[in-house]
């Protein structure tokens, strides 16, 4: 049971990690402490952060595990513990659309990232020092695999259903490769079964960028002096993929920042939306390690359902559920409606109940964290079919 | 006549310059020799590249001016001086769409670029050093006024037409807004009345890029030591702006790079669209100089033909010509479909006569670089009717 689960993280905790966080310690592979990597690289010893919310039911039977995008910790909405908002907090708690009342919700923090979940940041025992650039090649199916032993340790053995936003809704894809049998739903949102040549520059060159920061120092840098600088702009870079163009023109058009916030410095910020930018990217340097951000960006391009299978629609065809909800977004340039309906379409072919959801919202792929009208309903829907 | 004009350019002379290029130095403001900018700044002097095909009829009637993209030099097509193939060679030339049988075809250097004309690694007369930051603030109708003021100094008072793809066409949309009774046909590709804040993202990005480079220094770096690492990364930015994810996905789709093309380095290039925009940016660097990027691309953040007129309506309105041709790409992210269509509308709206062209054309941006079965018959049919 989750209550009873309360290692301590052997890790640096200052990035998002609350009293409302908990931890699993993994049982390893081959009867060793090991966690063995799709990859080949080995982890002597893995830790999942993750929060939850609700009641497990009696049967053990009405769990649901949330896989997060990139960027978000396993806070995923509030709770006693951690009163804050989460990431998600208008789809998750008592009523809405995922409903505590009636589901036990759990997301975890992705393996390899830096909100309390072994990654990167973490130290390696072996060494005593943060991994950096020793932390072993990650792809979406081991994120997809530390899931499912978190669940294990917690002694759920199956689940009503699987979900995952943008990166997490390829761990999603992964989980149901792996665990076809374990889940009975699947909601996958803004995901892909592999990324396009598009995304993949977009986020190589968002990783070029850190690399080409000299602090970045191939991975082993001081936590106390981070890449800042190529943080800053590789996020900017991201944010600019997460919207889209229309939601800007409506927000912004080209109004300029005010006279007194400027300094007077060449090429500096004059536009609200570099201020915007900006204002955001600095938010998350210094809440996120470099290192996590390299490491899930390329398990993302790394990323292909046809390695399970053959081609995208035979590794669709071995995802076994009784339905999924692949929901899309119209304007998203990340991870294009195209391959949703490709999701979609490979999973129909196969025979399975799949409602497919396409929304014109003007948010891009970051919809589903903001676009609470278009979003809730049809998730709402779902669980009440 | 354009054969006397022979000044030598007074600046470095390493990027792109070429026996076909031309130099003219133009006449000043108020009856000095100093170039007021539009922001107020001033150049002591101003020369301005060229280069030009075919022949000025006896009665100065078939010139034809083409304003560049960003990163094009006044090399548009081959010739006797310069056999090598320009960047338009498959629109300029004996018979070709640009017809130099009949048209004397001049193409400039834009003004703050780094292709012979006068721009901040030109050397500034007042301190023998190259302008660098002290390059004053240059505008799209600063860059329209040098064309201009150049055509006065080869004797050509009024112009058969002005074309201009990309930042071009914004040149050309400043010089119709600027000099509107001086020609009498405008073809703008791929431009815009004023950049919109997802384009104005892309670019501040590009630059603050390069900024970041320690190397920039503010922008007064050593010629022979530039931010080159800053300017590759930014190009590979702009190069991903520049095309479309659906030309890329054919070419491209998933496919590696060769096992010994790689260097077994952390994070190294995999994918065939990293190799792709690799090689190409790397083309670029030091072909290309780090402040005329910032200049030009500020340049066009900045253009706003509301500021003619009050409204982007009231400033088309300005635009006297015959006819206007404009020309889009429907997957054009940076100088979207819409904003080919408010050009052409708008003029349409204040009675002009318009031909619009949306192509279809799967090459984005670049789509009039290389796509040369959409763009020569329909350029090739406009100054045949």
């Amino acid at each position: 049971m989750a209550e009873n689960v309360k290692t301590l993280h052997p890790s640096r905790t200052h990035f998002g990690v609350t009293a409302a966080t908990r931890y699993a310690t993994l049982i390893g592979d081959y009867g060793t402490s090991d966690f063995v990597l799709r990859r080949g690289g080995r982890l002597p010893e893995v830790t999942m952060a993750y929060e939850s919310w609700g009641e497990l039911s009696p049967n053990n039977d009405n769990a649901i595990l949330i896989f997060t995008g990139l960027s978000a910790s396993a806070h995923a909405a509030s709770s006693v513990a951690n009163p804050d908002p989460g990431w998600w907090e208008f789809m998750i708690g008592p009523g809405k659309a995922i409903d505590t009342d009636r589901f036990y919700v759990i997301c975890v923090n992705a393996l390899g990232g830096c909100f309390g979940s072994t990654g990167p940041s973490s130290i390696n025992p072996a060494t005593g020092k943060p991994y950096g650039g020793d932390f072993p090649e990650l792809t979406i199916e081991d994120m997809a695999k530390a899931g499912h032993h978190l669940l294990h340790e917690l002694g759920i053995d199956h689940l009503h259903a699987v979900i995952g936003p943008s990166m997490g809704g390829m761990v999603a894809l992964a989980y149901a490769l792996q665990y076809p049998d374990e889940f009975d739903y699947l909601i996958s949102i803004s995901a892909a079964t592999r990324a396009l040549p598009f995304t993949i520059a977009m986020r190589s060159l968002q990783r070029e960028i850190i690399r080409c920061d000299p602090k970045w120092n191939e991975g082993y840098y001081d936590p106390d002096d981070e890449p800042q600088s190529g943080m800053l702009l590789a996020r900017k870079l991201g944010l600019v993929s997460y919207r889209a163009a229309e939601e800007w023109h409506q927000r912004f058009d080209r109004a300029r920042v005010k006279k007194e916030r400027r300094k007077g410095e060449p090429f500096e910020i004059e536009f609200e939306v570099e201020s915007y930018l900006d204002y955001n990217a600095h938010k998350f340097v210094g809440n996120f390690d470099a290192n996590s951000y390299l490491y899930l960006s390329r398990a993302m391009d790394w990323f292909d359902v046809a390695e399970h299978g053959g081609s995208v629609n035979a590794g669709l065809a071995r995802i076994h559920i009784k339905k999924a909800l692949i929901i899309g977004v119209t304007t998203d340039i990340l991870f294009p409606i195209e391959q949703q309906k490709e999701i979609a379409e490979g999973l129909i072919k196969a025979g399975r109940n799949v409602e497919f959801q396409s929304i014109d919202s003007i948010n891009g792929h970051d919809a589903f964290l903001v676009d609470r009208d278009h979003f809730s309903p049809i998730i709402t829907d779902f669980f009440a079919a």
